[in-house]
């Protein structure tokens, strides 16, 4: 199994089926690409007929979009449980997911990842508006079955990929200095301090490729 | 089960679950909810943090994104096979719905949904960029699964969500006017005999709101 990637910094799609993986300790091979080289999309689009990734090769199986991606590592490895086993959870999981693969327009546009770097950043009306909805989704999730499961500090208590759909909204909030009240604080304290995140932060930061 | 919808005239994303359940047989209750009346987004934020349509109301459970619904009907309802069995036509399927979701952004934004009109419409280079990855979609989706595998003339064969997540192009397509080869018109007729189809489309000639 491949993994095509894209830059480390940049790269938030490529974030979220790359930690999921590592977190659930599933062997899989990575396909960094640069997505600033020349003819980079020539060559995307050998794997996706839409020329993006983050993309998943699978013997005969290519799956270029994440959401999807997701759904194939779950089901082929549910020992790793990265959608939780509650059916009313899972529910809520997936749609939380599901928001953040077509929403939070505003904030993705202001603040494109760039995890090696710390931007001055006024927040505008819109982006403020979706770091409320941000965190008060957070919120509920934590606090119907994170903090109150004491299966642990995540969304759903243990990591699933809710989790990974939301980390590279927690190096957007600490590259561009994006203040959020303690409870949610305490939660991005609990993604950047999974290893595989420091792992992926570490690689970012030694990256040579720059965006143009 | 209920499932709160907007308008039939106007709301895609309402078409999309209600006609995977339609076709699934399975019941549901429909609430339909005007888009355009007054103190119709403060009504959709008591069932929905978004306010967005369409939501699905099961018992405690409330899901506000099509694709979460769809997986958690999938679940709930295995023998509607609103996916594929086939585990790499599953993958394939969920990734074209992922792909419907978060894209095609330029057909969305310039061909809203408008199911009893006919419009005059001129192609843009963004449009037709759109118009060409679905029709080339719905091909490679059709020669590996559909035409091919002799149990139907759908993306995957028999009905899925995938035709579910593209029915709304379909009324676009002929809303607009927009031309495609005759394998894509094939399809597109076989998504428009359906008899939920039909009804969709009777009641939204029949809907007497109007989008201001």
């Amino acid at each position: 199994m491949q993994l095509v990637i894209g830059n480390k910094n940049y790269s938030s799609w490529s974030l979220r089926p790359w930690l999921g993986l590592k977190v659930a300790g599933i062997e899989f091979e990575e396909r960094l690409h640069n997505l600033y080289a020349e003819h980079a999309r020539e060559e995307r689009l050998q794997w996706s007929p839409t020329g993006k990734v983050p993309v998943l090769l699978d013997d005969d199986l290519t799956i270029w979009e994440t959401i999807a991606i997701a759904e194939y590592i779950a089901e082929r490895f549910p020992l790793a449980q990265l959608w939780p086993q509650d059916p009313i959870a899972r529910a809520l999981a997936r749609t939380v997911c599901a928001e953040m693969h077509a929403g939070f327009a505003a904030l993705r546009t202001a603040c494109p990842m760039d995890v090696r770097s710390r931007h001055a950043f006024e927040l505008t009306p819109e982006v403020a508006a979706d770091v409320a909805r941000i965190v008060a989704l957070w919120a509920d999730c934590r606090e119907r079955y994170g903090i109150a499961s004491s299966e642990g500090e995540f969304l759903f208590g243990h990591f699933t990929w809710a989790d990974a759909f939301f980390a590279p909204v927690v190096t957007r909030f600490v590259s561009y200095g994006i203040e959020v009240p303690t409870e949610a604080q305490l939660y991005m304290q609990t993604v950047l301090a999974l290893p595989a995140m420091q792992e992926w932060i570490a690689a970012a930061e030694l990256e040579a490729w720059t965006a143009p």
